[in-house]
């Protein structure tokens, strides 16, 4: 369908559309800069929620919780969920067929897995992009849903107004988290599966390793809510402390603040994308090439030859 | 000290000289660049040994004993541990401590933590960079300690001629590993702790695993050894096992190969950083700056923006 037609239908949020309209943006086209820039007159409206923790943790779980109380409210849930398994594993889809059959049928539901395989260049930029989409079309809630390992998963989970760090009662847990960053981000943290044994020490722990944080300059701490989403057990807790989060950053202007942080780092991805695209064009790419044998020999060094491309690429643009 | 005694100290595998070679490195000034150059003759003696993998398996414990077992057979070892801590955790100086008091003290044992200190930026090209120095200075084998967790430590990990996974007979660990990328990795494994319950049965899931990777066009198939390595059991047959992974691939032509492609990693890195220097000057970061505020609020989205720094920087180069 021509792009004005696919933009009308993504603005009434035309499932169909919506979803055309990420798999634009997976494929990396260039119909999909053009598409993102028709569609961010509509942006802003959606509240971003990441919500993270280790492998196991019941993020997908209390996603879907979550999902259900939102829906009884009568909002729209966008969800966007990434999952860095290896091309052979199939993780993915197997969490997305049981998500699919308790809210993959409600029309205010869209739900999208996007899967790394293998290469994690890009994830963030993409999964940000899909959300404009998910935000044009008027969902109220966007969730990124993200296991907390690797940088670019970080990034995601950084990307939203509110990120909610999920871990469970398990000695170590706390420890790993913070160790892979995930306390520096966490606006708030629920410890899930609470009914399990260990669940007093694991709160003690994470209290020490928040009291530990640097909190200077900062008006928001963040609290520690107690959960078992496979009964639905803390699911409003939850959702009301993402409402008190959300209107502490408005009130205090640091919602826009936060936003205006997170499109700088988008757009420098953006010119820095575009730049290694000219970069690496046909000829440079090959002239990097011929010279490896030379550095592997000692003959030059990566540095000289690094400079010589630089070079080249200054002269070659502009001409 | 001027720049050619202290090459010359390098040379000479002078300690203090390697030491503050490498603090000019991590400093990221002009100076590190230069002498990178310099030192690049004398570079390629050296075998890289990457240890990856979960919090916990023993990496440093292990890494001690093979060091030790290289120092029996009079071989000269650098160590360069990565540790992605953050900054207020001090666990990379705690393991510091205790390997220093066991290893420190021998003239033929190099040790360096590289911190990440919260940003990860940079840290694969400062490691890779620093590696070089001590290969320079005529260390026989580079150790990379890393935990598997997070693309740039495995960065690290596969910048080494041989890469290590270990892991411990844990639960879920081997799933885990496989999740954050280790799998596809591994050179050979490594089960430490192998006097566990479990034991047996993460042999099993492991072995499982390796059968569903992608062995086409791959002659080598992974091994997995097992050890214990708080009681030096399994050192040698982990040695063995690098030196036959290392005749495999001097027979096979695949060093220089692998060589050749961790090199071109890495001048594509040098290449973009001097680019975002000079694409994120001053007055191109102002203009970024000011323009967020519009985009937050739909004015103009960030592609446009993206276009037209990507366009200023075009036109601004070679005037």
């Amino acid at each position: 369908m021509p792009d004005d037609i696919l933009i009308e239908k993504i603005f009434n949020n035309d499932k169909r559309a919506v979803s055309r309209a990420i798999s634009i943006i997976e494929s990396g086209n260039s119909n999909s800069t053009e598409l993102l820039k028709d569609l961010h007159k509509k942006i802003g409206g959606a509240y971003r929620i990441g919500i993270t923790g280790p492998p196991g943790a019941g993020k997908s779980t209390l996603t879907n919780q979550l999902t259900k109380y939102y829906r009884s409210l009568n909002k729209k849930v966008g969800i966007i969920a990434v999952d860095p398994t290896s091309p052979f594993t199939g993780g993915a889809l197997l969490g997305d067929r049981v998500r699919m059959s308790e809210i993959g049928s409600d029309p205010g539901v869209f739900i999208r897995s996007m899967a790394t395989r293998g290469s994690l260049g890009g994830l963030s930029k993409k999964t940000i992009d899909a959300a404009d989409v998910l935000d044009a079309a008027g969902y109220d809630f966007i969730i990124f849903e993200t296991v907390g390992v690797g940088q670019s998963e970080l990034d995601v989970a950084k990307a939203a107004d509110t990120t909610v760090v999920v871990l469970v009662p398990e000695s170590g847990d706390s420890i790993q988290a913070m160790k892979a960053g995930l306390m520096e981000i966490a606006d708030f943290f629920v410890l899930n599966k609470s009914d399990r044994p260990g669940s007093e020490s694991a709160m003690v722990a994470l209290k020490t390793i928040l009291m530990l944080r640097d909190h200077t300059e900062k008006s928001w701490m963040p609290n520690i809510l107690k959960s078992v989403a496979s009964e639905n057990t803390g699911t409003k807790e939850i959702a009301d402390e993402i409402e008190k989060h959300r209107d502490y950053l408005q009130k205090s202007g640091l919602l826009k603040l936060k936003r205006e942080s997170n499109y700088k780092i988008r757009i420098k991805e953006i010119v820095e994308h575009l730049l290694k695209n000219e970069l690496w064009a046909k000829e440079r790419a090959e002239s990097l090439e011929a010279s490896l044998s030379q550095v592997v020999e000692g003959e030059t060094s990566p540095y000289q030859i690094a400079e010589k491309l630089f070079n080249n690429f200054k002269s070659s643009v502009n001409q």
